[in-house]
């Protein structure tokens, strides 16, 4: 009677004493009855398989690791440095602001959208600027600086720009990414709100796992915390509300909004993370009726 | 009897009612005794005069504020914005090198020096970084990542390089504006420390009037009023512990370097607010000897 054993090291054949014959047998072979195992696992404890082991467990562990590295970490990250680029961006405008408004205070305060005054500090200089603002040279408040100063202000700008440059470049990235990997999602959610569930729910397959209320306070977790510690009113949305349906909603439907699209967006994940098909326009449809909201 | 008054509105002949007659007289005039001021005034009641006050008052502050720009403030804007981009510096590192863990675990883990890290991402492939450190590419961790992916890692790298270029044409900025406005402070303290004194202090002028052991501690205000608060031990420098004469300094002798260059340094300021001599060389020369240090 011979028995035949497998493990990482390969396949083994064993005697009726489970010795290790190492032969190959044509004959039928039996596995191991289950009382028998620590008389085969004996023959592993000889010093000639323990560097093999080791080897070839680091192998397997390398390429588990390998394999762990999925769409989901991708995304998290390019999200996750989206939102750190936004942050920046708001730093940097705001010193931008602050020394612009040494030789220009009138132009840094009438102009409120920040990506028309970096790109109108680029490209115009001075006397420029005061015709936009239709003011004359002699009324400015601020300084007379030379091109030495305004040189660096216009270098700082620059980089600005540069950074709301990648900024797009990372969504049309995440667009390209998802559009393979969950186009349920990226059709409802669109880009950024759907990749930041992805990276609150750490994973699609986590995110599909989750319930749709849960789906709909991620990303208010401190509220939520907040709440269930001291009683003040719960969140009613979490990362959703920058959603269009969310914020076209009146102010009473808002929450509404959000359970109904929290509820859509959870289906969308469990589509996406088991391949199914291609929904997500009709819910938004439906979520248009149903709230009367065109996006 | 005529009187003489002036005001922003101009020269004024008055008679010796004090009513303004608003003629040029080549006789001579008096001033207008103290007592009777309120009666010379009360001529500006009339609404005549209203709105060329009006708009005198509001060249004269415009004026102000156009002349308040020194030096002073754009240093502390180019001094700032330099903290502020080491801070995002930082913050983009991080992101790259958790980025780049996922298809090089090995070679992040390796290169410690960040600037260097960078520019090797940009300029190598991975089959030429994992040649660097001498890794087979089947006994890499990380995950084998098609390019669009690597683009993106890539776009990042380049990005961080071009803010670090900002900070060094700042540094050279600051350099050309304090080699003017404050040579000594910049020969003893450096670009950054020098910089960053004058904005702790406000202005140079303010600077200079700071009792050296202020100018010691500028920079650790946080742990001077904890000491204050607490009896924690009192810090013994603030911003000049990045200096290499206090760097050098053995850990018994911080203190006392941080004493002898705060003194040095509060001297320095004194002499470029007052247009002193040039004497930082040989200052530095001083502490160098006492020190015992060469930096």
């Amino acid at each position: 009677m011979k028995y035949t054993f497998n493990n990482i090291l390969g396949n083994f054949i064993l005697d009726e004493k489970f010795k290790i014959v190492d032969t190959k047998d044509k004959k039928k072979l039996e596995e191991v009855p289950k009382g028998k195992i620590s008389l085969v696992l004996a023959n592993f404890k000889d010093k000639k398989y323990y560097s093999e082991f080791y080897e070839k467990n680091l192998k397997l562990t390398k390429k588990g690791i390998k394999a762990s590295i999925s769409e989901d970490l991708l995304i998290n990250q390019a999200i996750a440095n989206i939102y750190e680029l936004d942050k920046i961006n708001n730093i940097l405008i705001k010193r931008l602001r602050e020394w612009v408004g040494l030789y220009l205070p009138e132009f840094e305060h009438s102009m409120s959208n920040q990506e028309k005054f970096v790109e109108l500090i680029i490209e115009n200089d001075k006397q420029e600027l005061l015709k936009l603002i239709k003011l004359k040279e002699s009324d400015c408040m601020g300084a007379d600086l030379d091109e030495s100063h305004l040189k660096e202000i216009r270098l700082l700008a620059k980089e600005i720009k540069e950074l709301q440059a990648l900024r797009k470049k990372h969504e049309n990235y995440l667009e390209k990414v998802m559009v393979k990997y969950c186009p349920n999602l990226l059709e409802l959610a669109g880009i950024t709100i759907g990749a930041k569930l992805i990276e609150l729910g750490r994973t699609l397959k986590h995110l599909a796992m989750l319930p749709a209320s849960t789906v709909q306070l991620l990303g208010a977790e401190k509220a939520l915390f907040r709440h269930l510690k001291t009683g003040s009113r719960s969140p009613k949305h979490g990362i959703i509300i920058n959603h269009p349906l969310v914020q076209k909603a009146g102010r009473k439907d808002k929450g509404k909004a959000a359970r109904m699209l929290a509820d859509k967006l959870s289906l969308c994940a469990r589509l996406d993370f088991f391949k199914g098909e291609f929904k997500a326009k009709e819910y938004r449809k439906i979520l248009e009726e149903k709230l009367n909201i065109k996006v």
